[in-house]
């Protein structure tokens, strides 16, 4: 059947500049029922304690988007062939208002669990992280496989404020969306404000793999305990472009030094 | 029936960097019938002899429309409530083939005039006027009121080819498409390679008014003139983004110092 | 007693580019006592809709205020012999809660006004001035002389929120702290959503100088009629950055074509 | 004789910032006789799909050729007293004309073949490649290292067209330019659009090492496999700046992440 | 005889990208002998107070004159068929030593005065021009037309330094190169560190025309009684980047808002 | 008695971009008295050959340090509890007077050394390290752990300058600051103008250990060797921005490919 599923316009005949730009180049759609995957957008940084700029995330990643191609060069896999995956735009969001602004994305993110699709969403800042899984785990909690310069587990900030880019696993193990015994957090590195800044997420059970530890073990060995983690129940994968090096992800909010980088050979 | 038309999204409700970008906010429509006015992107810059970029326009100027609103703040004028507009996409292009670039536009354009649309145009360099002008001017020859830094009727350029952003409105003239007594050219400006270079323009009847004379005349007065030159009869404008001083628009591909600038008051 | 004043380091003898940063390049100090007036900042954009950055207005603006003198070159008045000027530092603020900074702002202003001080504070967006305003104009309404490009009397975005970077005045005069009557609003320029948009700022009897008036009457004209509206009793006087020409100011948030450029000759 | 060969300007000597700038601050030479190896500017793009701006490319490069020196640190090679190189300036091109640019490039680059120097170009888009095959390859075929992102064996693009900057590889090895025996690709990535896009390069006998393979292997062993394929018959090298990870050459045109990047330790 | 001067590369046979950048695209050649008019690049601001920079003036000054063309388009003047003019490279600098740069720029001047021709050199900053004065006013002293933010007649800087971007004109009238009752300045705004600041150069008999005057009188205007202070004798003409508004040239060393902007109409 | 030591402000409860910038977010202190470590800035490149820039230094790096925190994440080390650190501010300079800034730097570092306090300085370009060792090594020489892509060990530039940013270390050497047998340079890279251009430091007994020697062995081994050569007596640490790869820190002045990149694993 996968003749019928969506497939990204081929640059050998519409140049990558051209056409409205969306995520892959797939076709915009006005809801998500009938995808089995749903690309979207959530452009909010309402959580951002540093430079904002994460609200234009969606926009810019549907451009840069244009450079997809169909295949894996090597392992041949067409992913557009095993699932049926459109973009369907950005959810709801209020950019002045923290509250409503967790509200609408929840809202939105419930519309598209409801279609019976699985969201793949581009924020925005990690903070969104939070309603999002309000929707998808909903009804038990999830695994939760997470590639960070930042543990995201911190309490409060400006004295009594609990929602920021920096307090959305600690919320979520709080809410019962995660069950901490299965997140594992991969390139966590850059220096902290307390001691025990990670003690709590760590007697939960979270398993923090430092960039130190990370560089040391290797991809490899790291992925695989990542995988034992996670286990075979439903395991939510999410990705902060700070984990990359700021050389290559340079407007990223809260850069630190030392992130991830191309593989390269050993000699 | 001006309820029944098309109208922008509200940033008030979505905020200006959400949801898919298009001209002024406008939806995507996969066709132009229904409409009055159909925005069209043309990402193509063929006929580009110095810098390039001009292919980007479309989706660039999609993202910055985004800041426009509905009402003329003075005049009131609702444009959106007098015209059905909407954004029909980007034509098919050739980024690699002059020609066949040529014709692609011509038949992208044909098919928005065909279906009885105003066809508002975003480019791409200034050749893709002259296949726009072949759809628009098929049947008769129209007017032209074009706001340039350069006359862009040349003849040759390397060598022999006749084609590029610097001949569209001489081939334009030659093909019949334009009435020369009926083109009013303004804000001309920069040096010239020959003392002759804008003389067969002016020999067809062409009114050049550089850029010294509209500033000595000032806008009202030129304006009036470019009116009665263009007449009651139709139409075509167009306007080169370096025709605006370099220092508001400075990715242009070929700028000329002393542009236009905002209106300021004489003392 | 002017020698007794704070005066700005001099480049002749201290680089631009080198000591700490501060206002105008004078001493940084602790309190506001003993000054006629505090340079302030307030690094703040909870109140922006569109794009953020406003937050890191004091910083920049301190580092391009090192490029300012002592004396102007015609008139020869010296500021800083008139007034004792200082940096008194940025506010506390708090950038993910709106409620909670609009707090921090107006109880830090409190603080300035309490120990004499006129403040001269940098944005941070224009809700910014709401809280300034609580806090100068505690005991009377004030006047207002406001040069902008938007007239930011809007009442309600993204359904109910009150408080946004549009709507500072319309709450002001709403809580008496502007008297309506004398505010003078100049250069709003760029496209409405509504015709009715600017009604409610007028029926309180705010005059609204749309930049085609400006420019039609000239500077001198404008300026003062905006005088005699203010008068003689005490004057808030706010200046957005928007109402520069984008082309000389193009980190603004919510960019409007045609606005202020240098004065330049009429002939 | 080395002492009669040209030599750079010496930075401490003259700034790096002084003087026309040349390819690697050797002399402006008006012909490639009694050169050994002639650097060449080939200011085209015209066989790009996506961004452009390669042309700009000899320009550049020029410049930024200001940085080098005459004697590598490590091994003392002093590569100007074994061959005298010199800038002789840039081909011909014809930017908005195909046919036109293929041919003027070859008529360049056989004037310098003619001379009897080696030719060492500065693209330009990867098209430019095949009419400097057309003339270093007039007799026989050379075989080819080539570092890249992409294969550019591809066929044909918008329909029928023969030649871009992702066919040159296939257009030379069909002319017979090329012995695809002795042809080896090195760090090609990338998606791509269609899972038997490297069949036909493949069944040609090319041997294309993608850049999982370059990692896991490494440098030394993959360079050892290349010099055994190319053998010691004459041999083409081509360097696509895209080789190198985006994150260090970020104006390429077809950026694909994961490319090259400087050696490190393995601990 | 103007067959026989040199002429510039016509963008229509050679794009503005390709070859070697010189000065308005005319030949690089050894010497000003038979030259009328050397173009000369003088890259040095070792006088520079505030952001360096301006030593990579004269190769980026060279890129962009790749826009000029031969004639101008409304006075039809060609001024390449009026003087033989040439790009005669750079002259020697030193970066690190102010004495022995100013020396260097002075030797290298004379070279070009003494092979008859008149320079037009391209800074570098303001300083550069003292060393010039030297050789082309050498036997009797010349007066001077100034474009400028800054009179550039201060004293001293640091303590007890004579040599600045700040004093040029000052050691020029005290070094009898320049005849003060000659010389008008032109533009000079932006604030000042002392009230006496101009104070000198007036008693010299300098007229300073500051920019609020200009923006008054209109350029006609001034620009009359400019010629009418520099009379029939010599007269050196400068002008300084910074005396155009910042927005159009942002990358100064000392900006002031204000500057220069392009003609416009009244109404 | 680290409760009394000076502690960077809290990013939860003033953000980052808010408030004065200092070195990592430390207090602001008007001398050294009483600080086991005082950061300084030095906006000085008057040494610099090539491009400017580095007198902006300290105000940038001030302005990113704000990223910085408390604790190392893994270690644990807190190091404003093992010392008291604070912002001392920027040494007098002089931009137009090599000798003079160099008197200058040396007189300010004394007063830091006389208070007793170890200095951590910021250029500034390497010629600022010479005037630093005048001070911290008056009384016997010291050994260097040196960081940096050239050796900054040559002799004289320009004819006979023999202060620059490429010779503090020889200078240094020859006035006894620096114990040659104790100096270790480490990512030592590119070209060379001379073969013999390091021969006088090894002659001296410096190590230097270029990039590929550091590639090839390994961190852990190099900084071994590095150790053992420094020893236990007093030595001097420092590190040129332009040892890290020119795509990490692209503002350098003289930027060299191939760099220090980020830790990653072998697999």
């Amino acid at each position: 059947m996968s003749g019928t599923f969506f497939q990204p316009v081929d640059a050998a005949e519409v140049p990558r500049f051209a056409g409205h730009s969306t995520f892959m180049r797939l076709p915009a759609v006005q809801t998500a029922a009938g995808l089995d995957v749903a690309l979207v957008g959530i452009p909010w940084d309402g959580g951002t304690t540093n430079r904002a700029g994460a609200r234009h995330g969606p926009r810019e990643v549907r451009n840069q988007s244009s450079l997809m191609r169909r295949v894996h060069h090597v392992s041949g896999t067409e992913p557009f062939s095993i699932a049926n995956v459109a973009d369907v735009g950005d959810l709801s969001v209020n950019p002045i208002d923290l509250i409503d602004g967790l509200a609408r994305i929840e809202a939105g993110m419930d519309e598209i669990v409801a279609a019976g699709a699985i969201p793949l969403s581009v924020g925005g800042d990690h903070l969104t992280t939070l309603p999002v899984l309000r929707a998808v785990a909903r009804h038990r909690p999830v695994g939760l496989i997470h590639f960070d310069a930042h543990s995201d587990t911190n309490d409060r900030y400006f004295g009594d404020n609990s929602y920021t880019h920096g307090t959305p696993f600690r919320r979520a193990i709080e809410e019962g969306l995660l069950d901490p015994k299965r997140i594992v957090q991969i390139g966590i590195r850059g220096s902290i404000y307390d001691p025990g800044e990670h003690d709590w997420a760590k007697q939960q059970g979270v398993r923090i793999i430092y960039m130190e530890e990370f560089v040391s073990r290797g991809a490899e060995d790291v992925m695989g305990e990542a995988r034992r983690i996670a286990g075979d129940l439903p395991t939510y994968v999410t990705f902060d472009i700070d984990s990359i090096d700021p050389s290559m992800a340079p407007g990223t909010g809260t850069p630190e030094a030392g992130g991830f980088t191309p593989a390269r050979p050993n000699r």
